[in-house]
């Protein structure tokens, strides 16, 4: 329980550091029969991949995912998935300097406390690179969900300041920008933002947000596997991320019972609500509304301008960061939201399955 | 998997419907060796009882706590400990009004939509007095993280939009009001706010705050399980809540890089850190500093004002509903959100002891 | 991970030492639907129940369940199911003189070197009593499988030198020798053996055999989470049981390849085998024959002649253990073992409801 | 929850069809500051390699052993190791003729039942070839157990009828015959007896022992995941095991009380056995005598004879197996019984560091 591992019954394993030969994961229990391609991994990589825009790191990475095992004349065969994307543009001189000082805001000092001692090169197992094999098995979830009727998606809600209001929300303009803001006006503000941030030496953080529509009702356990309580370990467990909230979130903490309850009704034979500030999720369960969660991102920790801190020995340094280091890591986070949460969204749907004698009695007849 | 277990190592499996005979935890997984005696539990389990202010459910329940196994002439075996409170005062009639009607921001409706129908008689299996096993097991894992000189200390930290500033905090005082706010005056007007909810038929939300001290540097896993990771989901999973937050959460989103790093500096041979954005959680490991996380409660949802509806049958109703309920559930839930930290604490704890060869080898020499 | 929690989707977690109030478990994820009652509990608690033939302890104990959640108007709910069995006959003095010895073959040394001190009444938590927790569950599977056509039949196939051969089963006669052997002439000759056992103060091992019948094919997980590997592991986790084997077991391991591989045939359009040397096993996946187990038990540590021990301080002594023993326990291990076969098989029908992306999309569709 | 991943803290995740692109494993909490290099594992895998003698499998493998991560300056950092093994000599054309026929003692049809379709290439997924993954973590188990002064020694007991009785062992030897026996002079008549097998198109199944010395007492949990049951899982996990035994397993039931108890005595201050009928284990924990558990595995069920069988149609047909196989895999298969014991063992040492609570306050003060 080093906790590399995720999922209860569709499971993954990630491995893989910063600047060794490769990252990768093992998909252990997706279902037989899926149609995949090593280009249904690749679309979603591609969405994380650096040197996309100006706003990320121009460390050089194809991130071309190779299938070696699980998959049979183009269907998954209910075996392990094991994909693999080997590391490149690994320039380990760039992180000498830093090798025995803690950078502030990054995991150096807590790896060191941890274990002793630390693959310092670009972060080692921290690095954002880590999440290459989340989105790996998040692009198979997300697949398996598309089959089941259930769409996610995600987009850059706010960069610093900038936030897009719901009411200009224009979801055919989240792959137009660089910053998948679902708004090109406010994604233009961004940038601006983030201009001034890099010419001022500094970064920036930013809110993601993921809307679930297709879900059935009933998804989720009623007590410490709630649907919502899952999301939040799933979206907390992303670096970076330090807030998670479903529907109105904190706002609901400062509203009155009256107005946070969603009225239920009936349309087309189904159960509705008028309102929904729940985000989709009831006592841990999905109430079939599009589920809605959100994740504050934190600034990137590593910014040129010098800082204070400490090395390895204890002594007082100051620090300065070359390197190739995104100003805000946002909008390459917006993948790895809808991956994990993909993820976790597949696994309460299976362990769901289970959930009735009628049901069981009616598969196994 | 239907969710009523938590932990790796430390683990809770907790029992028990609002009407049913009886509420119970056991724990799996304690170490042997440690003194205690019903009053432990009930200490937590008072903090938690109803009927203790006039925000508070008038249920009449005394809540005692009895330990039917796992512990020996004082001190626990290392064996399961179970734990079992009887229900005294079910009115079950309340709720027969209610029986085939999905109330507005409950469990209702996704209840019968997972498991085809429900007890329904209080909530059944959502009631919050599914949260008794919570508290009686929180009350075993904070005495133990008390021998190993780690403290929680957990309070209200706001009532609908009455929020205390951290300038104002006065711990002294979260045990003098019945708020459990860290101001008396702002637990007056919170009380005021409160009053103003009841005469409207209505009620409110809150935030909670978790304050943990003396808690090694290094605890959490750097992946998956992150200890941020585990406390969002460990809190996420209380009914009612909404959103949580580690440091500066839904701030840091706004915030530059630079103002959100924290230096580190030295300080009587231990790494500290001047500021403390990331609330004691670097990479997903403790970093020393004290940990701190928010959560944030929607308003009960049980009100006194008429609602809109739907029966079971698909029929537009309007429901009023009667019975006990709380106008705000924010002041009972501290003592849960203070349990399930220190559940997570603990696992996270043990499961970090097998982290280093030279300790496993120091251990078993 | 103290152990006293098993299963994956359909958990039990067990609790309660020999001499303590009561000895009780909690079912997590029994599917909701299933008409329930303390009957059917008892029904299996009384095969288990000491007190009746002279072969068995004559601790006086009604054994009679308690359902304390999870069951509503005669039907599981889906939520966790409390099952607890009070402890009346407990006399604790009878174990006074031994609470600082160690007895041979008992946990009492292996008790101490791991968690420091014990409860030493009766064995505390590794007692037989300890089996309660597993009936009452397992009663509450085996009716689930019977719901699905999967019936388990279980009886003892030897008992010291005096083994029932094939030829000989009488499945009817099982059910009318307090040993449950499937011929009464064999039971005879048991017995007498058993009497001779207990005029040399002595006590015989023996072993139980499984039969699961209906049970459809491809059950069970193809690497590590085999179907005979999760039994093995079932099986070998009661007391006193030192082997395990399925289909031919030990006696394949001396066979030819060509008479040990079963040639498959179709009848009535199912494919059969026309041999079961497999045991219904194949590659961990369940083959649609009959699947056999058997379990190998060791005589009963507890017996009165003298034997020579050490004290907790390290002393050689002489031990004469009084109080009530059985001579043999094999005869109420048939129900032990039946339980921990429905647990694990429930558990592998429940996982393998999502193996296949076509069942899943047909499941939510 | 496909079941190839293994442990609770030392997890193991394999992945690798035998006709796909490689066999991989990787390592989940393995902890910091172990010296590894591929050699390490190399002296593993050879041990399993085929075409090493005359009843293995010709296929040539040169089974290389890759790290891929975990690993930085020769030590281990505490995060995930990945290790994948190329495959090389992939004859897939020798299965065409068996695509659509059920091999009789193989998984082809119960892969078919579970799955619908399967990599029919050398048996996929459970094709021996499998085990690489279980030996590459094994031998990283293996050597941290070393470190912890326990050792595993694993050799074959018996081939067909020949089997080596306790009083001629020469542990020296069993390097020295190629089938891994404890005695030279059986080694000779268990080939004979392998030559006869060839020339009748025959193959032979056999039993693999194993002793654990330098394990201290205590380690295991004391109801369902005794250390004897995890161990029967883990044995009864691999392909072609169908029983298995601890201490005088099955003798133990015929056995008498009197005879079968180990009498307790001390020596040099430590807690001894004058015999040790227990394998090991009492009540689930180690009782600080050399453990010893014995594997049955059946005949390689490939063997050159004609079978009658049916195809995936339903047709009765007649095979002729021609490919490369083992007529016998026992002695390739000693080392992965000694690889899923070390997994095993050093997972309930891990397990076990947090037992008592003047361990953990050692540890954290």
């Amino acid at each position: 329980m080093a906790g590399s591992i995720f999922g209860t019954l569709f499971q993954i394993s990630t491995w893989g550091e910063s600047h060794g030969p490769g990252i990768g994961v093992t998909i252990d229990g997706c279902p037989a029969g899926l149609p995949l391609s090593e280009d249904d991994i690749q679309l979603y990589l591609n969405r994380r991949k650096p040197g996309q825009s100006k706003f990320a790191t121009q460390r050089k990475e194809t991130d071309k995912a190779r299938i070696l095992s699980g998959v049979f004349e183009g269907r998954t065969l209910g075996t392990p998935i094991s994909i693999i994307v080997e590391n490149q543009d690994q320039k380990s001189k760039d992180y000498r300097n830093i090798m025995n000082i803690y950078r502030p805001g990054h995991a150096d000092y807590t790896f060191d406390a941890k274990y002793g001692f630390r693959d310092y090169r670009g972060g080692g197992r921290s690095s954002g690179r880590e999440t290459i094999g989340r989105v790996a098995a998040g692009a198979v979830a997300a697949k398996l969900l598309l089959q089941l009727g259930i769409q996610i998606k995600t987009y850059t809600k706010s960069i610093g300041p900038v936030t897009v209001p719901e009411a200009d929300y224009d979801y055919a303009c989240i792959q137009e920008n660089s910053l998948y803001m679902p708004n090109n006006n406010y994604a233009a503000r961004a940038s601006d933002y983030l201009e001034t941030c890099i010419s001022n030496q500094d970064s920036s953080g930013g809110v993601i947000e993921c809307v679930i529509t297709g879900m059935p009702a009933g998804i989720g356990e009623t007590v410490f596997e709630k649907l919502d309580a899952n999301l939040a370990k799933a979206i907390m467990s992303i670096g970076s991320v330090k807030g998670v909230e479903i529907g109105d979130g904190f706002l609901a903490a400062a509203a009155l019972g009256s107005s946070n309850n969603d009225s239920f009704y009936i349309k087309e034979n189904t159960v509705r609500k008028k309102t929904n500030h729940s985000g989709g999720i009831l006592g841990g369960m999905s109430d079939g509304s599009p589920i809605i969660l959100r994740a504050a991102v934190k600034p990137t920790p590593s910014i040129a301008q010098p800082q204070e801190t400490i090395s390895k020995n204890g002594e007082s340094t100051s620090l300065t960061i070359h390197g190739r280091h995104d100003p805000v890591i946002v909008p390459r986070a917006v993948v790895v939201v809808e991956s994990m949460t993909a993820l976790t969204l597949i696994d309460m749907l299976m362990i769901n399955m289970s959930t009735r004698l009628d049901y069981m009695a009616h598969f196994y007849k």
